[in-house]
């Protein structure tokens, strides 16, 4: 090995290993709902020197990389057997997205990426891109992932090579390691955003889905939907119902989309979900809670009004600025909740909370009132109630 | 001259001379690849203060600047009789483009504007706006500049006031004073992004093309291509093929455009271009290379898959943001590569490498399989091959 070769690989070497090892500080929020941490868990650079450079002097002469990664974002999350697993979304140079499974001692930081990617069965061979996979360990004893599987639009016009089309992927697993691919959800509407509920409900799957008009609109669709399948090995949408609806002029204006599945909690099921809105500089999108009933899933008790996260500070730009997305949180056996989101889809973040905070923000924050005047009525009641409590209070 | 004009001229000289004197300093990238430095090269305010203030305090007693200069961008760039010019689209802040020269002493810092801009012949009274010109050193004598000649559209529907059209404007100099303006490039489509390689081939002028159905959209038009002009004086595209295709998911799905011309290196024709795709945040533009047959430059023989350069930092931001463009370079006789880019249509950077790295990144970089399996194809490969060479190399 010659000396250049050497020197370049220990240098990329510790950079790597500095960035590994890098400690996580929370940033405590003012408004004490959920704490932020210092640096994202997972950026491009956090990509095995082994998937990148070719470690052969003879064939890499300069010690280049070959193989350049550009993102990782929007993880799908698991605790497993003691383990953080996060199955990040990795987008090398190239634009293309595959599925690699980052493992964390804690949860908060040392993330680091498994020896080699996640090879998925390659069944579908008009299948572009993959990407924003939900896991749910399901009571029927697998763990399962939903992931969108992108192709060009067959019937695009001439000229058009942007048109794709949105399918949902199902494939299921052990190990992490050994995945078998179910063929991909049967919908009458293209559909991304799918996600499986942990249970069965009256006996069958559950899907909370997205369906979609084309590739990027939500068109006549309205919401976040959710349909019962009898057999996940061929899954079929015969009938699907809006649960989470979008709204005019509020944070999911113009689509929303189910995050990971959601949260058993005593209260409810506690939902995870991105809203969008469109402005000048393209589309915006944010992070909620809503919760729906424990008896019924569809069925939903509580909708706080506006985002619980929305882009702030570096999270604000990236290779799709404007955007906070999450498809993966894990909670503890204490309560305690790990919210997993990308920002601008570039770089992985961790945000903490727990159950018995978010339940009483989704139960306690006023609801939205979709007006101007509501919002200020709301206000005006707050201030009326804490005249009688603020002597002595900031004392 | 009241002390008050005195004191704001001194600190208005010294600012500018301050950024004049500024030092480059490298950053080297952890692929191996190419080089960044730590400032822009050009801004807005590089711009000279006669340019900008009215400096006659009779007639500006505030001391105001009069003309005031928005962004300095898309240079094209030459070694020209030792001296390393860049022909630099300033903006005004009026939104009007012109071209401007500016000098350095080494290619990388220092740079300085001209005493004047450069005054085309104004040959065209319905000629709007004018930007992103290519510089060739043509082997007939001349150097010629290519260029967009921006007009409105005299067919846009009442009210559609940004509408326009893309034209071609062609010029050539022997000092970078005094321009000859030829008539503009006679071509069925719209063209921008056109570029003339440095040769004759078959005896006559090569141009790379970029045709267009409108002012915005490549439409029906495929990627960059490649005409043979009788003559320069009267230059008429008759025949044109599409050598360099855009792909949908690439980098370069939406769009792409020749950079500068190629460099000509004993392995081939190494082309710099821009690939733009689109995302929920506006169009995102990014630099890519390929390589073309020395004895044929319209024969693709390597085209290593996404990006060489991408927005980083504070690249990613900008009155256009996500947006790296390039249409200028340099090879020095040793090998040495400056390669001039502009980010987020703001300012302009300098990057650095050498034709052996650069042909070695497009000879040995996986070509783009245009499907995530095939990436992770790739990774798994180079895991794979890596596994024998591992051994003491971090040590």
């Amino acid at each position: 090995m010659n000396n250049y070769f050497k020197q370049r690989m220990q240098q990329v070497s510790a950079q790597y290993n500095s960035l590994i090892e890098q400690i996580n500080h929370p940033i405590e929020a003012e408004n004490g709902v959920i704490t932020r941490y210092e640096h994202p868990i997972l950026t491009n650079k956090h990509a095995p020197i082994m998937w990148r450079y070719d470690l052969n002097p003879a064939t890499n002469p300069f010690c280049l990389e070959r193989i350049g990664i550009n993102a990782a974002m929007n993880a799908g999350a698991i605790k497993w057997n003691g383990r953080y697993l996060l199955m990040v979304r990795v987008e090398a140079v190239d634009r293309k997205s595959f599925f690699a499974v980052a493992e964390s001692p804690n949860g908060i930081d040392h993330f680091q990426f498994w020896d080699t990617p996640v090879v998925l069965p390659d069944t579908c061979p008009e299948e572009t891109n993959v990407y924003d996979m939900r896991l749910t360990a399901h009571e029927d004893g697998w763990i399962y992932g939903t992931f969108c599987s992108e192709r060009a639009d067959p019937n695009a016009p001439a000229g058009d090579l942007s048109s794709a089309i949105a399918k949902t992927g199902i494939v299921r697993t052990h190990d992490f390691i050994t995945w078998e691919r179910l063929p991909d959800l049967d919908s009458p509407t293209q559909q991304r955003n799918v996600v499986l509920h942990p249970e069965f409900v009256e006996g069958k799957y559950a899907l909370y889905t997205r369906p979609q008009d084309d590739f990027i609109n939500a068109g006549g669709c309205n919401g976040i939907g959710w349909a019962l399948i009898e057999a996940i090995e061929h899954a079929v949408i015969k009938e699907e119902q809006i649960i989470e609806r979008r709204i005019y002029h509020t944070i999911k204006e113009v689509k929303n989309g189910e995050g990971p599945h959601p949260i058993k909690t005593d209260r409810g099921w506690l939902h995870l979900a991105h809203g969008v809105r469109g402005c000048a500089a393209g589309l915006r999108y944010v992070l909620y809670l809503y919760m729906t009933a424990l008896e019924d899933p569809t069925h939903i008790i509580a909708e706080p009004a506006g985002y619980l996260l929305a882009p702030e500070d570096e999270e604000r730009i990236g290779d799709v600025s404007n955007v906070l997305f999450s498809n993966g949180w894990i909670v503890e056996a204490d309560g305690k909740i790990l919210l997993y989101y990308a920002s601008s889809d570039t770089r992985m973040h961790v945000a903490t909370s727990t159950v018995a905070i978010l339940v009483d923000y989704c139960m306690h924050t006023p609801a939205d009132g979709l007006r101007s005047a509501a919002t200020v009525s709301s206000i005006m009641d707050l201030i009326q109630q804490n005249k009688a409590f603020t002597e002595g209070l900031y004392e």
